[in-house]
């Protein structure tokens, strides 16, 4: 009954603006018991890979409506997330010491997870094990049930994807090439913007920062008009691709980080395009779809395998550096999907 | 082959702004021949009843997009839109003299149509002919379309409609209600409100004009949130249902007349709520829905007959007071269906 150091991330206080590293802090004075109590039905872990996402944002405001989806953190308590670990202890029977799954956990060396109905197990070792945190995870389901479920793509058709070196983005324009789309992507630097057309295959894509007029950047690519948007960005974007809808055009609404951290969202002009084009925006969350994540498996597993879908990771070591491994998501300073590997702490 | 004087309207110039009468005049000069030219395979008609549309704003300006699904009116020449008629001559085999129609037609006494595909023979004449510019004809099949394929309705779900005791807006309040929903509405006029309480059945109405804040008159309305919104107006409304949406809410975009004569339409900011909501904006033109005509007949004939469904119109005479009417709309002046009776000039 090993009384270990706990190394933890907290969030500091409720967060107004763009999130700063200093509105988390890093203790390793909290200990834990590593055993669970008496007639526990969680499962004791220990982290292994955190995984960074956009959504956190949220979480890290005071969310004052008890229907939403997601619960805020709480000021002086480390934060959670989805992650990779290793089961030390179950008491639940669905697992058993050493086994490895990927779920909410703490941002931890070690957490007791009680809420076992999002912790799924891993079996599939044949592939990075923080992968589980990205492409065969939430993320990667995200792009999945986002892609082929909202989007209803057709060979040949015209995509966007904007936040397309992302963890959701990269894997999005490379299912719509599988599938014989044209792809465009948008990012935030000239080194994405080279690694989704030389390693993602994308046909095209372009600095949205570097263009004055992104209509005019969307005619360009799309002189023809766009069938399938993945919106990962929203307000300006999205407002300059509705003035460029096909008929019958698709907009899965994904996210949209350029809201995230402005206290008034953005106004959004040219919806009546949605008319005209006879066009559909849809929102959804990816929990709705886990029940998907089989099939899932069954065709991404052997894609990565055989090389046809890759994956790019951010990897930073420790948990000192994961609050501005986090907040760097919302400067773009991520390089594909932004991982904390804690497994050697 | 007898000349008659052929009273117009005719468009003045192109429109900016809000339309006014005087952008529009009445000639009773012309003169037109009642006799179709040798070989012509159109159909020469006596108007009989006009009808007045919102959309007909848009092609008082001067469009663009060749994409675009109607075309710019011309300067000095009379303005066309959806109108009922009798056929005086027919170059068309699907028609004869005698015959009564719906379909575009020139605000003009008389007309020689050449696309008749957009015309349709008129069967049942044991409802007011007028009917057929209004709910047997494209307004009725704008709700019909709009409610059953795009808001996949179900009983007991909860029903938002704005300009709710209009043209289309009238008979989805009534569908909503056939199919048990709760159903509330938005108008612009006590007497309107009254309308749509008393006389189409609505649960609920309010005057938008007198809410100072329209989200919390929505969470007034509707304490569960919104599952179907009908979306007739656009831009602040849209903006408060975004915030009261259930989950898996639908919002069919029928049309955004409060934004047809900005030059730059409104800013929406609560497009976030789709994602969080799981939500779905989709836009239609009835146009794409005609093959459903005959389905909607057999059920709106003898809905109508049973006095199941009402239908208020409001029908001014003569070509004259045509523009009047036309520019009413946007000023809300029409109680119901807004109709112009030509058929005694
Ligand atoms: N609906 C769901 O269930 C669900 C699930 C997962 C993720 N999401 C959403 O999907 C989107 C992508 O998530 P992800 O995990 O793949 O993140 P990500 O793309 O790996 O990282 C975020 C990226 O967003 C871009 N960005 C940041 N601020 C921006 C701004 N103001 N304007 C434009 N781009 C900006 C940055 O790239 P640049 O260098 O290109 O600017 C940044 O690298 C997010 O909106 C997220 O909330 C939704
Ligand atoms: N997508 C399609 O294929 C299609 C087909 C037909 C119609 N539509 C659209 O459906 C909507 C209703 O058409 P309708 O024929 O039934 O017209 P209508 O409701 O009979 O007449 C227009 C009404 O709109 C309201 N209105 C005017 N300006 C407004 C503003 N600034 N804010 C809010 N309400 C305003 C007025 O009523 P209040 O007194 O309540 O303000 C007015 O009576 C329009 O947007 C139209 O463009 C679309």
């Amino acid at each position: 009954m090993a009384e270990v150091k706990n190394k933890q991330v907290l969030l500091r206080d409720y967060v107004c603006g763009y999130p700063k590293e200093s509105d988390m802090y890093v203790t390793t004075t909290s200990t834990l018991n590593l055993k669970l109590p008496q007639g526990s039905i969680g499962v004791l872990v220990k982290n292994l890979y955190l995984s960074c996402d956009p959504y956190m944002r949220n979480r890290m405001k005071k969310l004052l409506d008890p229907t939403y989806y997601a619960e805020s953190f709480k000021p002086n308590s480390p934060i959670s997330g989805f992650g990779v670990a290793e089961v030390l202890e179950s008491g639940d029977l669905k697992f058993k010491e050493g086994d490895l799954v990927w779920g909410i956990t703490g941002w931890e060396q070690y957490s007791v997870i009680n809420a076992t109905k999002s912790v799924f197990k891993i079996h599939d070792t044949d592939v990075p094990l923080s992968y589980y945190a990205g492409i065969l995870g939430m993320p990667g389901m995200t792009a999945y049930a986002g892609f082929y479920e909202l989007c209803s793509p057709k060979k040949g058709e015209y995509v966007f994807v904007s936040a397309a070196s992302g963890a959701v983005g990269q894997l999005v324009g490379q299912f719509a090439k599988l599938l014989g789309c044209y792809v465009v992507g948008s990012a935030g630097t000239k080194e994405k913007v080279d690694l989704l057309k030389n390693k993602f295959g994308y046909d095209e894509a372009f600095n949205y920062k570097e263009e004055a007029d992104l209509d005019a950047a969307l005619k360009r690519y799309f002189p023809e008009g766009i069938d399938i948007y993945f919106e990962n960005v929203g307000g300006k974007m999205l407002d300059a691709v509705l003035l460029n809808m096909r008929l019958n055009a698709r907009i899965a609404v994904c996210g949209m980080i350029s809201q995230y951290n402005l206290e008034y969202p953005e106004g959004v002009h040219n919806l009546m395009n949605l008319i005209t084009k006879q066009a559909r925006l849809q929102g959804f969350v990816v929990t709705n779809y886990y029940h998907l994540y089989p099939k899932f498996l069954e065709f991404i597993l052997p894609s990565i395998k055989q090389g046809k879908i890759v994956y790019v990771e951010d990897v930073v070591q420790g948990l000192e550096n994961a609050p501005a491994a986090l907040v760097g998501l919302f400067l773009g300073r991520n390089v594909g999907k932004q991982i904390v590997a804690i497994s050697h702490e």
